[in-house]
């Protein structure tokens, strides 16, 4: 029972998935906790901060099973924060009172803010996955169709034609710039943070540096030059990522929508029984995972506003801005993830209708190619002339219902140059994609590995 | 296990209460959906739109224990919503295919929404004792230090003194607009939603309006003019109403934690054995709550945002979204409801040192009084005169670091006209409250029942 | 020459309005300053609180035009604040410095706060004009309309049909309870502040609350019970409800826009030359004015976020809360009234094209009909063999891309029941428009004076 | 006059910056254009694609003061977009039609979006350059006070002390990954844009990937793969960044404002006469810039969550989601501008009271050593007794307000260890600043150039 849609029993694997979940679930938190008290244990033993002996005893009892949950619910209600409720269990799990030396020179938010980037670490593995099976997808939508003539929309008005490939590949080249922030911002981001209750580290008289180097090699985080407890543009970066990844799979999922309504119909959702369908109404079909797509990232780019809020920070360490991110920085990675999950079902088995796309180029009976007409005229009757008499024309075609063709056709001062055959060539959407094959071949040649 | 810090199972009482997520919980949506049908059920039999037989069968299975939550989580994966889920295993449950009248001309977002309504007049209801709750101890803390000075602040200087009580009862003002709000806005937006596929009822040949008014009546709901699955603006209404007590609450956290810096110590959030406490920092005591609020309104306040995001929905039945709402309006109840309980609780127990309040006017050695005693001389020397050598005898004051008081009395154009005691007089905080007291009893006179 | 685009010479008329834009001007606000120590000063007087011989003096020079600027400017980039500029300049505007008794009392934020609440009462006007006129032309479009069929789209896809005029009446419907709204919390934020440093209005020896109440009603505002400086909640009530407008035009304008879909072409915004178009792509018509009011509501309903992040006021003057409401109120105006003006103009002369509205019904060729046709042959087959034989000569229709009538025609189960003309009859969007007229009639008998 | 504070003749220069203003002024953003279809008339006529005497001509002509402002604001309200307003009337200025080769290929948003390129680049220098100033003042800051203890503050609680050099650096260390943040995304964000119509260049027959080169060349920017009409992730991600850098500066002005309290008076903006002071409350110095600081980043978060908005763009050219960039980025550079420079002056000039610093730390009497003195004893006593002996004494030091030395001097079983001297020395907060120099050199060795 949840009373979040992220949380719900009915709904979180539509709005979210149990693999990210998992990552920000309490067992999974609370793992990381005991990840970090064992490695500063073993760092601090190796060091002789602390005997060897409790480093030992410590780390053997660093095991989640033996943390008991409802405890520590009523320990962190009691205290406000988990990090000491765990610390007290694993502390009266070792035996001799070694677990005094565990969580040496630590502070709560030392703890919290180092399982939050291992969080991270781990969320951002997903969310690379998926962008990467995302990318696959594009790619292969923009390589099959790359020739494929569909209207090209402005305003949500049929301009001129492009390819189905073309539009893919626009998109393409955006996921391909979140692949490059994600590897230009992850050894920023990963940093570990030990710093003791202001960050100097004055709880540890010697070996302080060597010990929060130890735990960060141990961990595989980078080491910060000094505490980032109040300095959190670092999480924020994160918030934005997923900010401006949800903005890439919104466009998206407008497009999808809008392409599958009735009078477009030029892509569906995968096809799944009973998906999307209404037992009244079977002409539905509708664009389910598009919209649990628009909701989640409209949801995300708000946290995203909310991390921003969390570097106001006061002093060494927060009053109230730092809790902000313990409730925004999993929803908002929570989301993230089933609109990249979503995403990545939709385009996986995209279905394509073509014939449709040029179908829809038709509707306007020759319309969108005024543009190129104008141009193919302009050599004959000079380029200025060319397009006063062909928007005419346009006039009377959209006037008299007729197509553009025939009214070129008809026309005394065309026809003396051109007959009907090169004159249907002009119209020919194919011949006036201009350089989208070119724009697609250079999106996919820059894919990242 | 929670992945959102609400339905934690660590932090969810912290963050949230167990009586708002159990409005917002997978069982409680179920049952209003159940209890909408039944009441459907109930109308339609009565009017003859269904046979009084399939009514009775279906009213009687109109039990959440007899749901299959794992099924129902299966078909609302596979078909995007959980209305027809319910519906279909409402009409297993019932003998002789009788269950084909529930739902009778009803669609999906009919009862969804219709369920929302329910369940927001069951948060409403949580939020009103809440704020009935606040404005009660609020109202306590006005009463009682009505009269007891603390230096009034202004760009976080001291400026003049005002009193406690006064401060107090500034908030709790608005505390009691909000309860204004809430009963002005209820009627309005506890509507219920029932107009079939697209609204018109199509689906109903005879009875439409009076199924629709019976539901309503039963229900205990609004019935609207007209559906309105894409006109939003009540449920956003009740996000902004959620966001506008969320800055109460917020104002109400930033001043308790910043009276209680060790720098100010005027009030403290209730004692709690260990909480906000520090095993190597005695002398902590954390605004452990206030952070908390903070927290969450800073959430809620985006959530507002994304529910006007909401509004802009297409066409009859929007794309995306609607969703937008399902994530927010539930998170925002649940945030709204832990700040609620966590301001609740630092009010009702709100420690306040009236001593130290009076110490601290006291540290800047009587200039807080600087205005007071321009005031005070005017009458002898000239207003304009006073305030020129009030403001002389500050700077001097500030420069020597002695008492405003002493240097008063020393001055001969001022000692000729006014002796030390009366000088204390003016200098003492107590007699310069203006209508402090006043406006608190104005305050208090004007409390909703 | 302006940065922003509000100002901008150039789009300024487009995202904003003149009007609007002179209410939040340097001048405008300047005025307001100048009215409210008029107004002071004459209750002052009349209370013989200050000289009569003053008050004749300092209103006589409460004139816009006696104001230097270019002084005030440099005087407030000193000081912080504007308003000391003013009235130091008011001050030496004055004979026998009879201006010193001007500003008795008062502090800075109490003249800001009460000319704010005079600008957002004139900008409010402006709105409520704004919103009569749009409820106008969308009560005219209902009732024109009212049983004009179009086709209802739930989900982007086609589902049954409604009329043209039942979609404007829901939309109407909101309207009218902003219309509501702002009746209703008008009395309450529309509140004067006076208070003096730190509220208690200390600073007036006698005559404190009766200078209060004097100028409050001298201004026509409401009096407060106790000083508002830092309990903000009024004008972020304002902020809400410019959000939840500025919703309403953001479905109103994304109604448009899709419906102005070549592939949809059913209605479109007013034309005006050259307004829309493209000197190359003549079949473009641009839903130009849903665009602007498409960005001017998705920026505002983010000012609403900001109003309420200024609620989070410290102590008794807050410190950078207060001056949020600075840069958020005036552009929320600012462009909600932009959005209404594009509205106005949008719905004032929208074109209706009812033949394609009716066309669009039928590219379905009949399925959108099918739960109409269900429930016709229901009486004479069984609602649920119905059902089920409808669904699965749609699912045929579908994919023999043959008229739905055909097939019903040509099937012997059907049409030993009813004839062509009988089944055509079933399929006409005519006969399956349920309430959509009575509920138009419910929302047009329901308006505002 | 302005309408918006941005452009406010009265407080402009306050929340932004004349030099940030004009960048996004009419008159710059026009001037753009201009360099743009300069740029592309002198590429294309070296290619040969238009005639060199109409590259000529048209690149004479491209010069602001020659376009009629009024007629451009005109040409917009009619069109919607001024570009095409200013082609005209280059168009016009040009002799013999020459004009009629300027803009050849182009789409009105190629010019567009560059032109925003264009300005952001100017403007992102301004913040680049802000950002080394402010980096250079925290710099100093650190080096000076590298060693000048401050207590630690978590919570607004007292801990235990740092320095303020530690405190400077821990936000340096921020500032300096903006910088790097800022290396990183220029290249990729600072992209032309020309692609035509949709994207594909069709309007071009020969040379149109060259022409695109060659533009990009002339106006130093990036060449896209692929045309980015609908694909906005990298203006979002300037979005993002700005509201990255509010995020440090409003941290900074939180903690100027909580250490410019009375009750704690440890470092001030800089002075200026009559900024922030109060006529009749000559004790006030009022954290002016912080104020503005905190309310400029605080609408910037908001337009960071709007330009993510933007970023949900339809097809090929968006209805909407792209105004949302024209109204949202202006603003939130120019806010951030004049945040930026609030900051550098605050930083620049500000006062710090060290010995303020020094007595702030002893107002608990020495309870914030009790963590040095449980360390300190543990060699002698044991380490898990010192803890539970200093904490009793401790409580007993809050009892009966003394200090915490006086009792460590009187206890028997702690006085046969250490003296006072010694004890002495464990109070001595400057004895346990822990790793806080160390910490300060790291982040100043690693300072970007």
């Amino acid at each position: 029972m949840g009373a979040t849609l992220i949380d719900s029993s009915i709904f979180g694997n539509i709005f979210s998935t149990e693999a990210m979940r998992r990552i920000w679930s309490d067992e999974n938190r609370t793992a990381k906790y005991l990840e970090i008290e064992q490695a500063l244990a073993q760092v601090q033993g190796r060091l002789g901060i602390i005997p060897q002996e409790a480093a030992v005893e410590i780390i053997r009892n660093c095991d989640l099973s033996k943390i008991d949950m409802d405890k520590l619910r009523a320990q962190t209600e009691r205290i406000g924060y988990p990090v000491l409720g765990v610390v007290s269990q694993l502390n009266a799990l070792c035996r001799d009172k070694l677990g005094e030396y565990c969580h040496w020179g630590a502070t709560t938010q030392d703890i919290t803010d180092t399982a939050t980037v291992l969080q991270m670490r781990e969320g951002l593995a997903l969310i690379e996955a998926d962008l990467a099976a995302i990318s696959g997808s594009l790619a292969a939508l923009a390589r099959r169709y790359r020739d494929t003539p569909i209207i090209g929309r402005s305003n949500l008005q049929q301009a001129i034609p492009v390819t189905f490939g073309f539009k893919m590949a626009a998109i393409l080249a955006g996921i391909e710039r979140h692949r490059q922030r994600l590897a230009e911002f992850k050894p920023r981001v990963l940093m570990g943070e030990f710093g003791g209750a202001c960050g100097t580290l004055a709880s540890i008289e010697k070996g302080a540096l060597e010990t929060q180097a130890g735990l960060m090699a141990e961990l595989g985080l980078a080491v910060p030059d000094i505490a980032w407890h109040t300095v959190r543009d670092t999480i924020a970066e994160v918030g934005c990522f997923l900010g401006l990844v949800g903005g890439s799979l919104g466009k998206i999922a407008m497009d999808v929508k809008l392409m599958m309504q009735h009078e477009v119909a030029e892509v569906y959702e995968p096809f799944a029984p009973g998906r999307g369908s209404s037992s009244t109404m079977p002409q539905k079909r509708n664009p389910i995972s598009s919209c649990y797509i628009h909701a989640a990232v409209s949801m995300v780019r708000q946290h995203t506003a909310a991390l921003l809020d969390a570097m106001i920070a006061d002093h060494e360490r927060s009053t109230g801005p730092w809790e902000i991110e313990w409730i925004a920085l999993p929803e908002a990675f929570c989301l993230t993830a089933g609109a990249l999950q979503q995403t990545r079902f939709v385009l996986a088995g995209l279905e394509v209708d073509a014939s449709k796309m040029r179908a829809n180029i038709d509707i306007t009976h020759g319309l969108v190619m005024s543009e190129a007409v104008m141009m193919g005229l302009g050599p004959y009757i000079g380029r200025e002339h060319a397009h006063d008499l062909v928007y005419d024309l346009c006039r009377e075609a959209i006037a008299t219902r007729r197509p553009l063709l025939d009214i070129l056709v008809a026309h005394p001062e065309i026809n003396r140059h051109l007959d009907r055959n090169a004159l249907a060539k002009l119209c020919d959407p194919v011949n006036y994609l201009g350089q989208a094959g070119k724009m697609v071949d250079q999106v996919l040649s820059h894919l990242r590995a």
